[in-house]
């Protein structure tokens, strides 16, 4: 009877693991996802900038495993995990295991500020990044009928808080959308109008990166209409934007791009934490005290001489190999290699044709950098098909300027709730949780109150 | 000063004559939707069952008229119309008129049950074809690691109520989808265990064709997998199933596409409807006694020798261009025509590689029928970036059996909703109203409840 390897998360380094654990054709493999899909984080800010479809960036667990032997997927909510009895318990089932691989990732992280959730979305997942979408070109829809100027301000008015990758990417993209469309097809608004402001808690943007890259970053990022404002920290965020410390930003278009928390599972387990919840595992990623439970990816602390591993695709795919490896060295009675990082560089994008790369302590910018950028993402994206259509829509795109997937919709199916799109508020998911903010505040609320 | 044209609705029709009237450059034209975007309706079947994405058959309608000038696109609820005053009113404003058009289209009609909606989704919009997807696709999941038979069984039987072209187009796509997938990807079910049933009302499917044709439509259906029970009617749809007069077909996905009904819109002008709530309208296609105000598409009702006009995107398009010319006419001081249907002739398509069609009495069915429609659907697709994108996904899953689209999406987007994933209900579109159709049952209800 083949040893059973239980691996929780489907995403870069849980595939990888059950990929090489699968192929091996000596375990029996599991992979338990809440998700159906895969998801390609690097390329999600583009699915919120209404540039690509979910399903460019995202692809069934199931369709890329389901071919494997001994390897079964199931659509499944982990509760938790005796770590002492050897079991995942989840929503519809025990499922005991030899081996235990935990690659939950991480998601956002309000700093105990949870109310701001509906009224700032983050960008984890697809639901989110749809999210993110609809509220931006509906903010611009409702601005293009709005009377009130300084209403029309507020909807014109893009707030992304958070400094790193994710927001300057956002802000970035978020700039050439709005000022490319609204230049083109609005006939009550001017684009130059239109405010996109990116916030940051630090003195510089990607902190990762080296101070000069950052400078370029920013200068980038102003090229393209986006204000950057350092060392600011929001204090304040409802329906009718955000407080700066003593300044407030009226915007009805909040976005969340500044921390992430490992999985909740990390409290579940009993076992040592850093600071920020990650799980502390030791040099081969086990689980101290559990050498057949590892932890990996944004879920995990891996000491190095320069200080954790920052939560990084190519990270969690190593360390997925290295765990698949491991365990298979376990049945070869061989002794367990400690897990190495090969650093792969990083690399941010800001909107069209630019760039900055890191590696080895080379630094590239600008078009160059974009080049490797879109060669290294169109290379690690899964799915031929994916790689296709993906191409053709940058191409597309690049080309003409055009975005390809600028729908909005809705949360609601039922025709009853259609009426809604008229209606849709930006600031909040829900009429209810704009009145939730502002008492009394009529609907279309993030539009019309008196500001 | 331009007279000033409103067209309410951008689908078929309204886009017609936007298009026209706007490139005449004769009148001023506001476009008034509750969407951002034309749909084209034709293929939403492919989005609900996973093989295209929404925005492959989308367009921002502003994308599309963007650049005419004159031409105003408001995304707005319209609330009502006040023919004698020659005004829209809608949420947010009030909108006078020269010329109104109404080419509002129809929403699905349950026939005085609307109880049904949130059990039997229909297919008139990409929400509604998303809610499908999710369920179908989910219905698979749950069965995947279901321990109970019985609840599997529930799990693996899909009804579509109604043997029209959606019917029998979304029948034969998901009989394909569901054994494809099942047969290539799940470990603990058998394809042969899945049941899509189709219930027909009427003697034969698709009333619209020849007896010829309908009896070919059902062979390929049967061929497909698809059981088709004629004559049936469904009396009771709860989350368990539905009843069939003395026979209770349990079912966790429940399909609607029986009946249809034009816009409420309809019932708020105070003008003659015939029994489905259609404008009965004049030979020019203006309301009797309002010839400034045009109603066309699916929300008119057209006389012919052959009895009304059926609801039709070429039906829909000649009556746009129609009622743009007659506009055109009136600013000539000529006389206006009236409208008459060029009859494009009729298709269906059961999965891939089979269709019916007929035209003028000519007859075809299968692969050459099929090439006919796909030739025919992808040259009124509307953009040509998504023309190439469908014709791309259309030859990879025809040459890999494989949907570019399978994902499962929910309709929150916030983190703390997301362990739904693993316990989203199939039959209904929250467990509370599982849980209203079945009082105490516990979540995940569709999936756990003892039949």
């Amino acid at each position: 009877m083949k040893p059973h390897v239980i691996i929780i998360g489907g995403g870069f380094g849980g595939l990888k693991a059950a990929k090489l654990l699968g192929k091996s054709g000596r375990v029996k493999v599991t992979v338990l996802d809440r998700k159906n899909h895969h998801l390609f984080q690097p390329l999600l800010y583009q699915v919120a900038t209404a540039s690509l479809n979910p399903s460019d960036i995202a692809m069934p667990i199931r369709q890329i495993l389901g071919a494997q032997t001994d390897t079964n997927v199931l659509m499944e909510n982990v509760l938790s995990v005796d770590l002492a009895g050897k079991t995942v318990i989840t929503e519809s089932d025990r499922h005991p295991y030899d081996y235990l691989v935990m690659a939950c990732g991480s998601s956002h992280s309000y700093f105990g500020h949870t109310d701001w959730e509906p009224l700032a979305p983050g960008l984890k997942t697809i639901e989110q990044a749809l999210e993110i979408r609809r509220r931006v070109l509906t903010a611009l829809e409702l601005s293009e009928k709005e009377k009130d100027p300084k209403v029309q301000t507020r909807l014109l008015t893009f707030i992304v808080i958070g400094g790193g990758p994710t927001g300057v990417e956002l802000a970035g993209a978020l700039a050439e959308l709005a000022h490319s469309i609204v230049s083109t097809e609005f006939d009550n608004i001017e684009s130059a109008r239109i405010r996109v402001v990116l916030v940051q808690g630090d003195a510089r943007l990607l902190l990762a990166f080296s101070p000069a890259l950052s400078e370029k970053a920013k200068l980038a990022l102003e090229k393209k209409g986006v204000e950057v404002l350092m060392g600011r920290h929001a204090t304040e965020i409802t329906a009718l934007g955000v407080r700066l410390g003593d300044e407030f930003i009226e915007s009805a278009t909040v976005l969340w791009a500044a921390g992430v928390k490992p999985s909740p599972l990390n409290g579940m387990l009993g076992v040592p934490l850093d600071r920020q919840g990650r799980v502390l595992v030791a040099e081969d990623l086990s689980v101290p005290g559990h050498p057949e439970a590892f932890v990996i990816g944004d879920q995990a602390h891996f000491e190095t001489p320069k200080g954790p591993l920052p939560g990084l695709a190519p990270v969690a795919m190593q360390q997925g190999l290295a765990v698949g490896t491991n365990i298979l060295r376990d049945l070869d009675k061989k002794s367990r290699k400690p897990f190495r990082y090969l650093d792969k560089g990083i690399m941010a994008v800001i909107g069209r044709s630019f760039a900055v790369t890191e590696f080895h302590g080379l630094e590239l910018s600008g078009f160059p950098a974009w080049a490797m950028w879109l060669f290294v993402h169109i290379m690690y994206l899964v799915g031929h098909r994916n790689r296709i259509i993906v191409l053709i829509n940058w191409a597309w795109s690049y080309l003409t300027f055009q975005r390809g997937a600028r729908l909005i919709t809705l949360a609601s199916w039922r025709d009853a709730d259609l009426g809604q799109a008229g209606r849709v508020t930006v600031a909040a998911a829900t009429p209810a949780e704009v009145s939730a903010v502002l008492p009394g505040a009529a609907v279309p609320a993030a539009g019309k109150v008196p500001g």
